[in-house]
C-alpha cells in the first residue's frame, strides 16, 4: 500500500510549535490559573505535550504525574520520570492500583472484567489529575492526538477528562515528526504506542492496523473528501479497511460530543 | 420581586413526559445496550430521572446506585433506597469514602482541601457509575437539570460524566412540577436541594439566590432576549444579581463544551 504524505515542512513544523504553545498559554490565561498538570506515561504523546507545555509556560508551571499501575511496564514509567527530569519539571509518582483495588472492593462484580477495569484505571488517572490540578489551581492538559480521537481510542471521562488538547489536531505521524523537531529524544519518539490498559496491549494490535494506514484513511476519507472506493484505490488498501475506520469513527461519536439532552420542545 | 412563570400546562406536562421517555429509549437503542445505570441521591433530580427511566425502559432495565459518603445525610440515603424500592428497580449501595480515602492516601497534599476533595468525591461516583455500566453494558444516565447546567453547578467529569441528560432541558421549577405529574412523592419533590459535596451544603446558599430567582434570570436573560436592565426591571431584582448569574454562566462555559484544541492551521 501507499500512504498519504502528512509530513510538515521545516517551516510548518516551527509554525505548529508556535501555534500550539500560544494555545497552551491562552488556555491558562483564560482560566486565570497557575499552570498545568499532565499525566506522563513515557509514551510519545504525553512526552511531546510535556515539552510543548514547558516551552509555553516554563518548567515551574508544569506539574507531571507519573501514575503507574500493575499493567505499566517499568520501561515506560522510567521513561516518564526521565522526561520530567530532562525538562526539570516537578513531578509526583502516584500508584494507581490501590485506588483501583478500592473500587473493586466496592464493586467486586467487575473483577476480571478486563475492559471495565481497564477503563476504570484510566478514569482513576483522570480523578488523580484533577485532584492535583484542583488543589494547585491548574488546568489538566490532555495528551490525545487526532488519530486516537477520531477512532475513539481513549477512555471517555478517563484520559478524555481534560481541559484542553494541545496536540488534538495532529495525526500520529505528525506527532512523531513534531516531537523530533522540538527535541524529544529519538528513542521516545520511536516507541511502540500502547494505552497500557491491560498487559501487552499495543494500539496497532488493538485497532487492527498501523498508525500509517489509520492516518492515511482518516485524512483521505473521514476528515477528507475521498469516497470509500477512492480511498481504497488511492492508498491501495481494501475497502473493508476504510469502512472499518469509518465505523470506528461513527461508533465513537458519543465520546467526542457533549452528552445530549432531548431536543428542545416548544 | 416577581418571577417568570415557567410552569407547564397539564397537556404540556404529559407531552414532556412522552418526549423525555422517548429520548431515553432512543439513547439506549442507538447505543445498542441493555439499559441504564444512574446514581440515586434521594434528591428530586435523580428521583424524577429514575421514574422517567422506569417509565421509558421498564424497571428491569434500570439499575440504581446509592453512593453514600461521610457527608451524605442518612435521610437522603434512605430516601434514595426508598425510590429504588418504590420503583422496584435493582440497586446497590456502595460506600464512596474508601475510594476517596485511597485517593487521599495517594495524594495526601489535598487532605482538608474542601473543594478539591468534594470534587474528587463527585468524580469517584462517576467512576463507580461507569464501572457498573461498563460491566453490565448499560448507559450512564445523568440527573442534571437546565438550571444547574447553565451556572455550572456540577462537577466537571463528576456528576457531569454521563452519556445523556434526560432532564437537561428543564429548569428546576419545571423539574418539581413534572415530578409531581409523574407521581414522585411530594416530600421528595419538596426537599431542599443539596449537592452534598460537603456537610450542610445547600444549592441555594452556595449560589446566593433561590432557584426561583435563578430560573427567572436564566429564562429572561441568559437563555432569553432581555438585557440586564430589562431583566432586573421585569423581575424586580438588582442588576448585580442578573450579572452574577451571567458571570456564573460565562465562567462555567468550559464545563459545557468539548475540551478545545488549537484552531485549525492550514
Amino acid at each position: 500500500m501507499s500512504t498519504l504524505d502528512l509530513r510538515f515542512s521545516e517551516a510548518e513544523l516551527e509554525q505548529r510549535r508556535e501555534h500550539i504553545t500560544a494555545f497552551i498559554r491562552d488556555q491558562v490565561d483564560a482560566a486565570g490559573v497557575d499552570g498545568v498538570v499532565l499525566g506522563l506515561s513515557g509514551g510519545i504523546d504525553s512526552t511531546i505535550t510535556a515539552y510543548l507545555c514547558v516551552d509555553a509556560l516554563g518548567a515551574e508551571n508544569v506539574h507531571g504525574l507519573v501514575l503507574p499501575a500493575t499493567v505499566s511496564s517499568d520501561e515506560n514509567m522510567s521513561d516518564a520520570e526521565r522526561v520530567a527530569r530532562d525538562l526539570e519539571i516537578g513531578y509526583d509518582v502516584i500508584e494507581v492500583e490501590p485506588v483501583v483495588n478500592a473500587l473493586l472492593s466496592a464493586y467486586p462484580e467487575a473483577e476480571g472484567d478486563r475492559e471495565a477495569v481497564g477503563n476504570a484505571r484510566a478514569r482513576v488517572r483522570g480523578v488523580l489529575n484533577y485532584l492535583v490540578a484542583n488543589h494547585e489551581s491548574r488546568l489538566v492538559v490532555g495528551t490525545g492526538n487526532r488519530s486516537e480521537a477520531a477512532v475513539g481510542y481513549f477512555t471517555k471521562y478517563g484520559d478524555g477528562a481534560v481541559d484542553c488538547h494541545p496536540i488534538g489536531n495532529l495525526y500520529k505521524a505528525q506527532v512523531r515528526q513534531l516531537a523530533r523537531h522540538i527535541g524529544v529524544p529519538d528513542d521516545l519518539a520511536d516507541k511502540t504506542p500502547t494505552a497500557e490498559l491491560w498487559d501487552d496491549q499495543t494500539d496497532e494490535d488493538e485497532m487492527g492496523m498501523t498508525y500509517e494506514t489509520l492516518d492515511s484513511i482518516l485524512a483521505s476519507h473521514v476528515d477528507g473528501p475521498l469516497s470509500t472506493a477512492a480511498t481504497a484505490r488511492e492508498l491501495g488498501v481494501d475497502e473493508e479497511t476504510v469502512e472499518t475506520v469509518r465505523r470506528m469513527y461513527e461508533r465513537s461519536e458519543h465520546k467526542r460530543r457533549v452528552p445530549p439532552g432531548p431536543d428542545p420542545l416548544n
